[in-house]
């Protein structure tokens, strides 16, 4: 990866830049923090033409390494007013990094109006007026680019959430199948690439190889060992069946499965939405599983049919399951199913958007259960009257207008779905990571002391943060919760390089401390490592636990 | 003083506990500080039961020092999710020092839809059912307790907009004419109030006399020297002529007057809401010129008086002059007479009302000059609809819900108005201080260098938070623009205590530095120290400057 592309919106102008030195060993997240650092001013309006919108696919995007091909999308917030890195699967990761795209840095702002689409080629990049896609939903975008630019492209587009600058919106990334199922969901950063004008990036890597490694001794040795594992880890192989809604049943089991508001972790009717009713669902209407990215063999993922046996959504995570089920008291897979493939249209995060019609039960306008009116504010959304203006800021906001003060946000983002009081161990990662309450930052369960437990998110949060870098899918395990065997194989094998894993180790620490920088430079000091006093002061059945963590270590531990 | 009353609004019990011996010599905002970072987790949410409100009057309350009895009230504040204190004249403040109340902390929080007044007299303190007050006005609920309480007493009531959780909320205090047009408007107040169920507090001090000087001849030959000077002081003079509708003048001289949304220093319509015109209007209407509170011998008040010559409205500040006059585009004064009489009616502050509609312009919600349209919106945040209750939120919020980036707010408040880019050195005090955008921090003009600037700013905001802690009005000048003395002569002649300017000092310092470690503790960190970034990107005409006082400057400075 050669080339760093910058887009400035308000010249209009696309340039080739060499990748810096300081730059050529990092990808992904990392790359995210050090040019969010040197180029951004942390005090700017995050919807201002001093923010940067950058695309960055990892250290081993477009390689043969499996599960490689995660895209990860990095700005200023506009939700948290602070650091933000979101990644995604889906084709676009791999194509970028066929392309030699180390990454795509894009400033400035266009007249107002004018929307543009991003179109890479190994022939060059290129700014096309977006035309009448405005206005449009990602499904019916996506399919518009695939018909205009042709079967192989990847895509990153943004519904009406994220031209409308609402704070909830994602940055959706196509399939395999050329749809927009999956999103770099977090932080609103479909809300900076509205405020760029770019309604969609297109990548065509035709003519571009995979990339070949510099050592193909070394990494094809790591290639078949990882290769195996993934074939027989039994707790993959259970991902493969049951994709991440199986994450319903651990939560049931220990009693952190967000349920009305998270004022419970248990749903009594969480049988109508686990794994089991999933599976029997897809069955039914002829869905099946399948992989996001190519080469991946966990294949996670749920197609989910509506009843007349045609595609309705994809997938369907753990986390949508939770926030849009249990904790709205919804029971009922095929009203998730709905509000899932909306919020994929729309463009708007399913677990801020859960948190968000969660506190709205404090209020007149909605109720636990009601799906048809969760469905109806799904389109105040997207036809951006005030209401939905107001619930397309997510949770912080919504609670503002409306004098809600159980507000279930960190740092200024909604909590996904793992209630702290069951689950204090990630009640550490949610208040302590620099991007706000995001259980990709670091999941974790073990350590029995607070210091155990703060060491132990330390060390995951690092581990993490370096996956995000290499552009790995988290599912593959291995690579997480053993050594960093496979990374630095993998790493080395394919630039040549040879660092050992103590060399990783100080570079995972180095995007902590930059992303928390940022933060510092923001304006957001380490006592924002807070949690919602709620969760310090309620009581959640049925483990009747409470989030007990001291505040002083949340704080220390940046 | 000698008591401070405890309210507990959770159990609705009410306590009288003597002074803790490191509050002595502390009062009105140096007191809150303390009480706030003592008794409240900064972490807290602000509308939650953890939050405290405190009412505190000044060193000097109810003493017969000329405007001493100004009443500080502080909370951590929803609005900037940090420390607050805001203050105001009328009536209250010199009334409970007369009951010898040191400060009332109202905690806790009573079931939903319990709404009190909470009553002090000399003979004790009681909660009210507050019964058909609830969702009044400001004019409406005052007259009702006059009508009740009898004419002795002092009130502090909320509007709608408090009772509606709203963060532009204000606190109203009563005049000596019985009527809520003094308001500690800033942070949101008036939320906090409504969060603990309290829709007014009223106090009689009947049989209380006078605070008597425990060093009678000290007191007096200060007394006498004091009162010769505000008699004298050609400014104070022009004051109780011209109001502070005279900064107008000012500010267009200097090209500071905050013009439609801050694009502009100078108001072309500016001689029709100047301190001419409305001397004019007021002769015309019958008006005439008060003081807000006893012994005040400066009278800046301008009471204004319909066609009918009928009481409209009172205090019609230079901020409320600009930002909802200039600031709009709003050359009559008869519109904003009643956006003013709207904003104290409702319980909203002028300010950040003003900041708000000046950014809905970028919007089809309102245009600039249309004043019949103004008062629709207030009477939207009135009726609490939901856009009504977006912009009760004040400008940053109003700004994230409709995708707007050019946001005149520093540290979540709107700005007052000043522009920083014709007086750069209020801009610092704006930046600087850990109560958000607030020009009673520091008030000033001087210096040369950016560094002269600061050190400026930096001993104006000493003098400014001793005076909040005094109970002084700022309009007396010279105890701020002179040296201590009279500062140390009033304080030790009424208290017997034996302070010296050095020790006065030293408060000051301390004041600010509790102010910082709240808002440390509650996640702000010094970078928050900042200026929105258009004021340096756009030059502001007519005088064609932009804010360029380097970052770094001004968070050395906290």
């Amino acid at each position: 990866m050669t080339t760093i592309i910058r887009v400035n919106m308000t010249s209009l102008e696309i340039n080739r830049e060499p990748v810096p030195r300081n730059m050529e060993k990092l990808g992904g997240r990392a790359l995210i923090g050090e040019i969010l650092n040197q180029e951004v001013n942390a005090s700017c309006h995050p919807l201002g033409k001093n923010n940067r919108l950058i695309f960055a696919p990892g250290l081993l995007g477009g390689t043969a390494v499996p599960c490689s091909g995660r895209i990860s999308i990095g700005a200023k917030s506009p939700l948290t007013r602070g650091f933000k890195e979101a990644n995604s699967g889906g084709t676009l990761g791999h194509k970028l990094g066929r392309l030699g795209i180390k990454a795509i840095i894009i400033e400035g702002r266009p007249a107002k109006g004018h929307h543009y689409v991003l179109r890479l080629t190994k022939n060059g990049t290129a700014l096309d007026e977006a035309g009448d896609l405005g206005q449009l939903g990602n499904y019916d975008v996506t399919k518009r680019l695939f018909d205009q630019y042709g079967n192989n492209i990847a895509t990153a587009s943004i519904g009406p959430a994220g031209e409308m600058l609402l704070c909830a919106s994602t940055v959706a990334i196509s399939d395999q199948e050329g749809r927009p199922s999956r999103h770099a969901a977090r932080g609103g950063l479909g809300a900076v690439m509205g405020s760029k004008g770019i309604k969609a990036v297109v990548a065509d890597d035709k003519g571009c190889g995979v990339v070949k490694p510099k050592n193909p001794q070394a990494f094809k040795a790591v290639l078949k060992e990882f290769s195996n594992y993934l074939k027989v880890d039994p707790q993959i192989r259970s991902r493969s069946r049951h994709g991440t809604a199986e994450g319903i049943w651990h939560a049931v089991d220990a009693g952190w499965l967000p349920t009305r508001n998270f004022s419970s972790g248990h749903f009594e009717e969480v049988k109508k939405i686990d794994a089991d009713a999933i599976e029997k669902l897809t069955k039914e209407r002829s869905g099946y599983m399948t992989a996001c990215m190519p080469g991946c063999v966990i294949k996670c993922t749920h197609v989910l049919n509506d009843r007349d046996k045609n595609y309705l959504t994809s997938s369907l995570e753990y986390e949508t399951l939770a926030m849009l089920g249990s904790n709205l008291g919804i029971g009922n897979l095929d009203t998730i199913c709905l509000l899932d493939r909306m919020c994929d249209d729309i463009g708007i995060d399913t677990i801020e958007t859960g948190g968000t019609l969660g506190i709205l039960t404090e209020t007149d306008f909605f109720q636990f259960g009601d799906g048809e009116k969760a469905l109806d504010l799904l389109n105040e959304i997207r036809n951006g009257t005030t209401l939905g203006r107001v619930l397309g800021q997510g949770v912080e906001v919504t609670g503002r207008v409306f004098g809600i003060d159980r507000i279930p946000a960190i740092k200024g983002q909604g909590m996904p779905a793992y209630d702290p009081r069951a689950l204090k161990t990630m009640g550490i990662t949610l208040s302590t990571s620099a991007l706000g309450a995001d259980h990709t930052a670091g999941w974790m369960v073990k350590g029995e002391t607070y210091e155990e437990q703060i060491n132990h998110s330390m060390e995951r949060q690092i581990a993490f943060a370096l996956m995000d870098t290499l552009g790995m899918c988290l599912f593959t395990r291995i690579m997480l919760f053993d050594n960093l065997d496979y990374m630095t194989g993998f790493v080395n094998g394919v630039h040549g390089w040879d660092l050992i894993e103590a060399d990783l180790l100080e570079l995972g620490k180095d995007i902590l401390k930059k992303e928390r920088r940022f933060n510092e430079n923001a304006g957001i000091g380490f006592h924002a490592n807070q949690i919602p006093d709620f969760f310090r002061n309620e009581a959640c059945p049925p483990t009747g636990n409470i989030f007990d963590v001291p505040e002083e270590m949340l704080w220390r531990s940046s």
